[in-house]
């Protein structure tokens, strides 16, 4: 199952002879990934990982290929796995093997045994520092516990909900080394959710579509960190925007941000273009079908597919067709069209390019400097589940405003001491 | 010092002839305070605090009256003193003693003395529950140390500083019973600082210059809530934005939400009026001002004056001068002349009107339902300092949309059961 | 009726005594209004009026003041009388008297006799060059056909709809000198209705009201070029804006800007805050009143307080009263509440400050400069009514930016002939 | 060469297999163009090109082949020929022969002779109506003279500069039917320049490059119609935008609005993405290449290439190589990079989709509509080109307004005499 070049490291991707395609991906997200250019630089002159074995099971992406690069030439002997069968862009996959002789397992669509197995090439590298996403690699260390699982300084990990998963795990005692959950720095939430899923959602929606966004009424359900970010980027493409929400707190203030707050049941009959970012289930069901407009298109950006009802969807219908990649037509019985993009999943994701380079860039500058860390700390640290620390989000957004050439002010000796003693004044 | 009219309440206000010219403000306000508005009709069917003293120490303001006829409509034996010396609006305060027959004292710019005795008035009043803004009557409480002071159900408290007093002061055991901190809402911080600082800093500067905000810069030091408030009001307006920070995130984020960043150094140079919201002293001083543009607007709207080195300012001038009512020309030696607003205090409270009513709404719609929770609960609350619920905050914020006439969506038991789970689902 | 200074010129004014008070306001206007001032730099230098007769009949205002100074300075012997009996600001006009011995003829609230004399002082002036707002003083130079009437080498005008006037007036071969329209200028255009009435109607609702505008839905009637910047400055303040029309192109562009719109008649049962700019009459009356929410507010900002139907409103409601400075309150049958502000009329004007000095620079600097124009020009045009020209309006525009240190860039030879041939290129 | 199903009309089309995949993409599109809906519903019932020969030479997309469909639907014998070898979706060709029976000449890829050839097919249809994009039939049909020429009513043309070339032909006494410019009608330049080319611009900015927009310094070079758009999506998405010009009242224009106005000299330092849309050329050149910062990005959306020296930025780079689909990386000497979008052609015309269907809805209305006119009137008009009548840009846009459901007022009688004698009103 793995093959070898000569005097080079073992690997399994799909095809060596994608690579140069590979490449020019991988440093054209470079590009947009100043913060782990920073850390980069940082890293070749600290070597931090000197010595260190370092595995990595994440989505096999040029991106991520950027973060094994950084963390490489920091000094560590990395290997890095697929964090799932469905997602290894192979060209990048074949690049890393090729031109940077680093072992990477990952073929798309490979079978759930290889994708195992895969694990397993990254469980037998014994590393000292674990960087996941969504639990798999920590989790089959934890299950095979090899003699060495002792020696692990620490893990970052990257899924929300893995990291509820794993503090469940902390709490009955079974975790075996500190782990940080890398999705809760405040850059990490800033970006992804507010300007990535933003930018990403509008993008996929005019993609699948070809619609002009200007002059529609666009309806979102949920005012959460997403939602506020659709919101900001529908109005700035000129939509008139109604918000739907269950929590009257963040109904105000999508009411106090200027756009028309309704239930779902009135803004059925009123939008041209739905997006579920509830984090709920059924947050558009077969009552809200029956008042919607004719053609009136409809797609989740939340995590869950389960935000919009299908089933009910289909049901309601008489039939159901593809018209366009991504666009699915439902005929109601009284003559309206309904469509449904990216059959309900995550139409960023799924339909348009995902995050954009430089919002992994905030992510994966946050893993790296983590996992720097827990060289550090790692030994010190207690087998919990960690956020990310205030310092560490500051250090992330000052390479990001480097990177930029945005120079701003700095604390007095003064403003410093005034501010220690603020409550002393007027 | 006190007058009584006959049959009626004691009181000490300037001038009952004010009375009718109060009357109308107070109704005027009352139009723009639906949350408190609902909060009455709540009270007056419920009638939370039949047969109970309140003590309220507060600006004499249309809105403040408000509050008062609403906890008064409640039931509550109310007497009202003045939060200030130099707040009190006269006309307001004899319409509540002629008017309403509210025990009132509260005279504009009246001494030290008439200020304490007033406030003496309040403390033999004997209140089981205390609405407070500046600690003053709460202090007063604990220093007379009346034989009654067990029987203090609770108080209330507007200031964030006082506040934070006050939290020492329970740490150290001092506290005799619960303060609930009004200022630690979501719905008064989001009221408050974005959209109420936000309005009336940008009317306070037009107020005071005259002029046209569209197509100049400005400056804006801080990007906390007032200042992010600030920066889309002024944007929304027409000027291009500049922010200065010392936070890196927070830089960060007004740079991702399309706002120039700089040091205030390379600002200083740009800017045709600044506006200071740090929350830091000397954020613009000499070596600053020697850099501003002919014809800069310099003013405040933080808390406090030390914001602005307005002594340098003044000794870097070779000559000062009033020009407009609260706007004052300092004259360089070479020729620039700098215009400071208000004196460098905040300029919407000095200069403007203000808070709105439809902000202040919201603080007191708070305060009146935090002593309702007080009259309940206070007897089984710890002598600390706390927040305000976050089922209060979604109160208030119900009230305000059903105010407003605005539905939004409530979950079905399916849904909750989904939240309650949700770590289960993909 | 005038009054003569030793040795100085002859003016009629209230009180010499406001002189300083007007001095200030003078220099604070001129302030922003750096275009004049960098015309009166190139008059200084160039004398376009040197040895002519000037008069100018507009209203007696701080920023009219700097224009009188500015053409004084350019050489001209500058007379100025009242454009109206009740707008002169008699501090200025005290100033304008003592400080610049400039012959000003002016008192607000004089009868209709004192004003007309006032014109008879300026007719007498036997000008050269004429400046006008409201055709006062051409009428009466037409009128009273003195000796000297061909002397007139040209007028400028103000005024639109005088404009309109003086156009059937050449047509039907009356007119005896050329006239440019001022109002026809690009630069005043859009600095009068899209920036000036955008921010100034915005700030005397604020001003009269007290009312926080964001979270409001704000209906305008009419989306012309002062509907546009209202609804841009409405939504920067956090409205959600409702744009009514009678124009399908006008409507369809709202709607392309993300504003919903609708009739009147939807959009009556929906407004907290109504603003009239339709340019019509009625456009608001008896058949809306009937569906407004209670404590819903009335204004207008266009030209004339016909377009709201006020006498409906007071026959439909069965009281009114004043409830605070420009704001009065109609009691329907049914216990809702109106607020009609500034009795209808222009609330920017009435209510607010009227425009800023930085919109008035515009105008004034116009009138400067086609003076200077009708000067070298004049004698050589028909008896018609004129535009201002592109070259003016370039001119006006440059100085602005020279005065905001803006830098634009210039056509380069090879692109002006790329232009000049632009219909040979792909 | 061309091809006749049985019983059918003739046709040369690439290959009929390709009509499914075609049909699905005309319906789609028919979706998004309600306005050209709503003209089939009045054609279909007035029938106003009974018996009439009408030929089209357009580019064959979806929308076009519903404006075929439509123009049939109205009783018209319509033929259509492609207006560009390069243009032609040989799916959509391929339906409109086989599934519509509609005589269409075009092919991807087509050789020159075919191209005239197919021309040659639309001469000999003998139009009576002649629907025309960039002179190609009318040019043809004048040259040839055919005998029938006389009996054309007229024709529509949607390219601006053919405009200006038929004005000239016109001028000279050349033209021998009446020709209406569509591009000239109020609510297809809206459409296409403001909100078509804003958002198609960003749209291709995005798919090309995968930037993030937010917190992107992003320069635009003009700020006519379309630099408008793209400055107003720009900042919707997040960008800090500046603005170069060199008409002084445009640059005003853009600096009241809130973006910073530079020369290019001064942005180039400063620009993330550079966008031109001035009309001009070079207006990016060499000089600007030089202060270019690292990745910066350029491409160009106004009409012609050569708005880029791109030969300039070639011959100051020592490399270049394609790095993703439409993005050219030259290589600079002192180790900078520069990113060229789809080689400074019409960025949103080449790497994106071309203006979406809703935008094409407009233009093709109008010629749907002006064709109409043209069999009713074009008989009685002068052999000249004229503008779209206000009355049809009108009835453009009440279409669109009633596809969207929006209700607007009409004006009263009252009204009507209101605005017709409005000279007599204050």
């Amino acid at each position: 199952m793995s093959t070898q070049i000569a005097n080079a490291v073992p690997f399994d991707v799909k095809d060596l002879a994608l690579a140069e395609h590979g490449k020019r991906r991988i440093e054209w997200a470079f590009q947009s990934m100043p913060i782990l250019q920073g850390v980069r630089k940082h890293f070749i002159k600290m070597q931090p990982f000197a010595n260190l074995r370092v595995a990595a099971c994440l989505h096999v992406t040029p991106e991520t290929a950027n973060l094994m690069i950084t963390l490489r030439d920091g000094g560590a002997h990395i290997l890095l796995c697929a964090a799932s069968p469905h997602s290894t862009h192979d060209d990048v996959a074949a690049c890393l093997a090729k031109d940077y002789s680093l072992p990477i397992y990952g073929i798309r669509g490979e079978s759930g045994a290889y994708f195992s197995a895969h694990i397993d090439a990254a469980v037998a590298h014994a590393p000292q520092i674990v960087i996941d996403d969504g639990c798999h690699l920590i989790s089959a260390l934890h299950e095979r516990n090899p003699a060495w699982l002792a020696d692990v300084l620490g893990a970052t990990e990257e899924s929300p909900v893995s990291a509820i998963r794993l503090r469940v795990a902390a709490k009955e005692g079974l975790l075996r080394f500190p782990v940080v959950a890398v999705s809760e720095s405040n850059t990490k939430r800033v970006f992804d959710s507010r300007y990535g899923a933003g930018q990403s959602t509008l993008d996929a929606i005019v993609r699948t579509t070809g619609h002009l966004i200007a002059g529609t009424t666009l309806v979102i359900a949920g005012f959460g960190a997403c939602g506020r970010g659709i919101a900001m980027r529908a109005r700035g493409l000129g939509a008139s925007v109604i918000v739907t929400e269950v929590d009257p707190v963040r109904a105000l203030e999508a009411l106090m941000d200027g756009y028309r707050v309704l239930s779902m049941s009135e803004a059925a009959t009123l939008g041209d273009i739905f997006i579920t970012v509830s984090g709920n289930k059924n947050v558009i069901g077969r009552e809200h079908f029956e008042k919607f407009k004719n053609s009136a298109i409809l797609c989740n950006a939340g995590h869950s597919k389960a935000e919009i009802d299908t089933e009910g969807l289909a049901s309601a219908a008489y039939s159901r067709r593809v018209v366009r990649d991504f666009v699915e037509e439902f005929s109601m019985r009284d003559g309206r069209k309904i469509y449904l993009l990216a059959d309900g999943r995550p139409v960023n994701m799924v339909a348009g390019e995902g995050q954009p380079a430089g919002v992994m860039d905030v992510s994966f500058a946050n893993h790296a400097l983590v996992a720097e860390y827990l060289v550090k700390e790692g030994a010190s640290l207690q087998k919990a589940v960690y956020p990310v620390s205030p310092e560490m989000d500051h250090q992330v957004a000052k390479l990001k405003l480097e990177a930029m050439s945005v120079k701003i002010d700095r604390l007095t000796v003064a403003q410093e001491q005034y501010l220690a003693n603020w409550a002393e004044t007027a």
